[in-house]
């Protein structure tokens, strides 16, 4: 592990992510440099925003840079979080020619896909207004959940459950298996962990009744329309959380978020955020402009 | 390993990807099936395209399910390639309840990454009419490429070298390290296999001519507009393969396939790809409509 | 994976722990076996209780043998929470003799270690007589937490969160650390996951106020006695779980499950639990009596 | 690897074990550290014994630190093998509250498990009297061997063979197996490295005196009470090693150890020794007292 | 593992080495097979020894093809250890084309280099004659060890000790780190596993007469000639096992044999064996001659 | 990784490959150091040439002694390519003895096996002339190509593809399956990446000249005598490189080098290579003579 404490804290251990991520673009060795760039040639590089945009990962790429080569130092001129314009210039690099090339694209491709992801998220948060929580789903990319998450947060969002041991999420497919909704409920309050909520998917205001009667401490309503969840407040009284999901573009956020439901889960933050536009580049032959 | 050798002659090893996403996934194990759905429940449950898509990912599919539980049979409809109206059966699976939901959310992301892969290639392929290969890059999503690249490939794509070992690609921050294309490729003419071609980047046509004199077999052409493609490619003479990239977007591609050009290469393939919309949808309690 | 569903289903995935035990007491090979023990020799053997004990484990067992050599047969006699006598057979094993031999010392640790805390928590949660939980805690062994906690429940117990990112308990060091329980719960609801009650820790019924007017969904009482606890309770009135924590010991249990409270967490269920007593008896040269 | 080289060479690699052990208990980050306790916080701390102990794994504890966040600075005040009183202060920790909080739980299980069985180790020897070897066995906690070895090392017992590739103990099932103790013995000194001393369990005299013709070098009495181990002394007359084996509780070891036998194997040392118990106690508000 | 017994208990866990060989040999996946050879095309090929050698590594070939494919089936003709003339047929092998090619450089590169150790050892094995043992060293390809020891044994060698751990071997940097023999071996008395002799390397007649002084199991004389070694078997007077030592080259093997020691240990059986000439032909066109 | 930029542009990521020789040869850890050589005890040490010998793997060595203990240093006085003669001291190594004796033989046995190589190939080197390459195959020792790779280049050589992936050579198999020649390099010609060259193996001229009118790049020629090859040199007018292979031996390099070919390739640089002579020696009592 060995990460600093700050990176663990705020995204978890990210080492194995890496290493995975620079053995599969390294492949047997970065065959171009060795054959075209003498060892030894020094280089300065810079890291820089090509479009608006909202960062996620930078510590990231400081870490990629490090395993790569424990003698480039990363100079980072922005924090994780922060909107960036088009042209500003996020980090200064500095280090062996073939160590900075080895690390390039391994750097980019994580912080792009981090910062696409919180850029996205930004969007949906500035549309809550902070009404309700704007809140990721499992749906991220396989092997990279702990970056999506982390980048989420960096967007102004809020985390569902981690993983299918850190939640209890009765969904459609679980109550069709159990029997109906007041036999998941009820099973699940008798031997669910006391820290774990309860939640319970609904598609009607009948099932809603029901969830709310069988004890549910969270309810999702899937994929009703406007009215229908405004009566979906109505009837819930506060009795539980409640938690829109379903296909939710970003247009109808702000009206959504005005309707008194406490949650919009959006799956497409994390599988459909498009890469942001990052470059790095190095120091052209008469210096930086 | 073990996987099939369909599977892994098409993509390589999945296994340990497989693994990872599932071990990801599942955390400290599905609690709320634990806890709600009694063990030993049989479940019967479709894979539907809920849009038209291009599908890459079904041995994927079936081998997450075969590695939560052998006993889990999948049914496939479908082949990787295929187009798919919304609506869709793309499989049908049978299993244990609990098994079937711990592999499900797993199964999706994989195929819905690589179907959402596959679509989007699809529609450059289409445009390119066949004048020209369309290929992914390394911009992949780290721990994915091998899944990436196959995807490209199920929807008409080609790939361009895997990763650093695999091909020689001079590059802009290359020839700055290097001190020059001349000085790069003759390198590289020096000391690379013999069993790869020498590719360079140029940014103009002056560049173009230095690479070519020097011997580049491939010349990756940087951002440059129609106009000037078309004299790179009278410039060229067929001398050199010439590839196009850097954000070249849909609508671009058909009047750009008609220049004489080699390859297309689109990041956004694999570093923007939308998720595709497919559900998994347990069999309601009065059976399928 | 490729674990079976039941396993994957009740303990998570359980290959990579078999392996790595098995490696470990492997180290360079069975020697013994191999130079005392005719190649293709086979043999019958019983998995035999020599003490009183509540079972778990029987199916890691049966992948432990599996792992080894997919030809050993497993019978299995009896299933895991059942109570088993002195001298009761719990299971018949049959295959190459050196194959047996290389696995048995790893089944045996592995359900000796899961029966002694399977049989530990039998004994608390009989004392608790049904009025409430005995829970498990953090404090399992170190690489085996997915055993220690299913043995747990094997026993009747329930589990506690799983590891730090499944619950939010607010201890001593965090109240410290993050300036006092009013601050600390409010910065928790604040940014907790919706889906994760918020529990606390105090030390004293003024601590206890502070926790549950800043909206604890549950209270952990530590070292408190019977009397302090019982004024917690009225205290509390229903507002929050109670939780009772501190090296409660077997003799206390019936007292304290009489006064309301929720639960009962005890570290001993895992640290400190004897193994049970188990032997492998290969057939006797004239049969078994 | 990278681990000092002190504890390589008195425990082996533990960088491994310690890994695990984190991403078990951190699992997807430490939800409650990041929500209740702001970033940058920094804390002092104190490992304590809260009973009298024999010391085992204070490396082990530095290295969990280290590797969670190289910043932590832990000052040792005792070694391994050290009897710590009631109330004895065993480290000073020192750094961001958020790491100290990640690492806490990890540390301490380590550290309470390997103390636990040295202490346990420490009575045993101390029974013996220095008359005979104390040695452990294979039954360790699955994962763990090296630490608990190393533990029996630090309460003043000797090691048994590690794994089955180093050592030749021929027991019971073996020498069914092969069809009696002299084939046993003697198709092992044909085949065994020559680096291995033959040891061969006995459950009689007559089994012992046909082991000793047979040219075992070390006998194992399996389960014999007093007078039939000294019968065994007057009949090995020296010419082989006696182990003592099976079951030996604390208060026979004294007799026995004056039996004129070399080693008891105590499997209690590893498969049932209960956690000692120590705390880590961040600095109260108004400083320690 | 799930390895089949037999190979488990006489190689021990190969699939770890297996599939790391693939890995590093099918890269990204067999290019030539996907872009040459039509899926679905099923071969027969067969494994033939291009020179006289003594077999090692069958079953290892064997695990190879079912990891790329179970499908494909292998046909052993021949045992490890048996001796083959030049054009023997060793396998007959059937399976998709594509597979049999993806896995056909792994299972050559295995089995060559086992075969190669096994040929080698034979080769000192007989030269030896049954006078003494030939065994290997630690000089094993790093990575491979199991196998290298496994092939070692079909020729007919024995083993030393395995590893570190497994065996004393207190040789010249020891014992100038311990200062001296007698203060080496009466340390190691003192400290080591009753289960692993003690063997003690000697230079001259006076350390030689100093270790046997001290108690040493077993001499290895290092570098001595043979009227040296002659000399150091009337000294020792079977008081312990000899060892001949360093740089023995097989014209030295048969006289070496008759002076009376116990083993010699070939460094070259496994640091310098060259590869057996072993190949996989497709069927022909028009079939077996 | 984090391996130095140098060691990891030359070689690749070398830590998994060292971490894993290690464990093999720790294996429990190392018990003669540990039972006679007393901790803290500081040794000097030099790494020796035994005989004359082209230096591979210095790095590699530094970084054995590095991830055993940080505190050890290692002082190289030499380089990689390098030719050492018999006697030259290679590096000053200093630090804890038992930390130095649990490193040595991992250090050496990698150093040896890629000096090993690296000299077998500077003799085929030299022999060539300069007038073509000499190149490596696949048939490395698995797990080690990436050293076995970089040896070769330490002798002058060049290297083939890396794996499977990374290049196209279509040989007499592969033609088998496919249904010829020309069926094979057409597909090829339309499905493999453009980064890549397409190499065919001919055993005729009849095949050359198939293969060069179905647009091979690269010609390899199978088992031809000297003859048939100045023909196929004639034949193929420079219309593709020629690569001659298939059991070239040393004496037969100068004449193949001057018939006008462009490539040899030799398996046995990395299939047969002697292991190198080297030593370790600590300083002996009274100095270094």
């Amino acid at each position: 592990m060995a990460a600093s404490s700050a990176t663990l804290s705020e995204i978890g251990p990210i080492a194995e992510i890496i290493d995975r991520a620079l053995a599969e673009d390294l492949g047997s060795g970065d065959v171009t440099s060795r054959v075209s760039v003498p060892g030894g040639v020094m280089s300065r590089a810079r890291l820089i925003a090509k479009e608006g945009l909202v960062l996620a990962g930078v510590e990231v790429v400081r870490e990629v840079f490090r395993r790569v080569d424990p003698g480039i130092t990363v100079d980072l001129l922005a924090r994780d979080g922060e909107h960036m314009p088009t042209g500003a210039i996020i980090a200064r690099i500095h280090g062996e020619a073939r160590a900075l090339l080895a690390a390039e694209r391994t750097a980019l491709n994580l912080l792009q896909r981090m910062t696409g992801v919180a850029t996205l998220t930004r969007a949906f948060v500035d549309a809550a207004g902070g009404r309700c929580r704007i809140t990721d789903t499992r749906k991220t990319m396989p092997g990279l959940r702990a970056l999506d998450r982390y980048a989420v947060r960096c967007g102004g969002g809020h985390n569902h459950r981690n993983d299918l041991g850190a939640g209890v999420l009765i969904k459609e497919n679980h109550i069709r298996a159990a029997g109906g909704i007041s036999a998941a409920i009820g099973a699940a309050r008798r031997h669910a962990p006391h820290t774990l909520r309860i939640e319970c998917e609904v598609t009607s205001h009948a099932e809603l009744r029901e969830a709310l009667e069988a004890g549910a401490d969270v309810i999702m309503l899937d994929n009703m329309d406007d009215p229908a969840i405004a009566e979906a407040v109505a009837i819930t009284r506060k009795r539980a959380l409640l938690e829109v999901s379903g296909g939710v573009s970003l247009p109808r956020v702000e009206a959504l978020s005005r309707l008194g439901i406490d949650l919009i889960s959006v799956g497409k933050l994390t599988h459909s955020a498009a890469a942001a536009d990052i470059s790095l580049l190095f120091e052209p032959p008469g210096g930086w402009a």
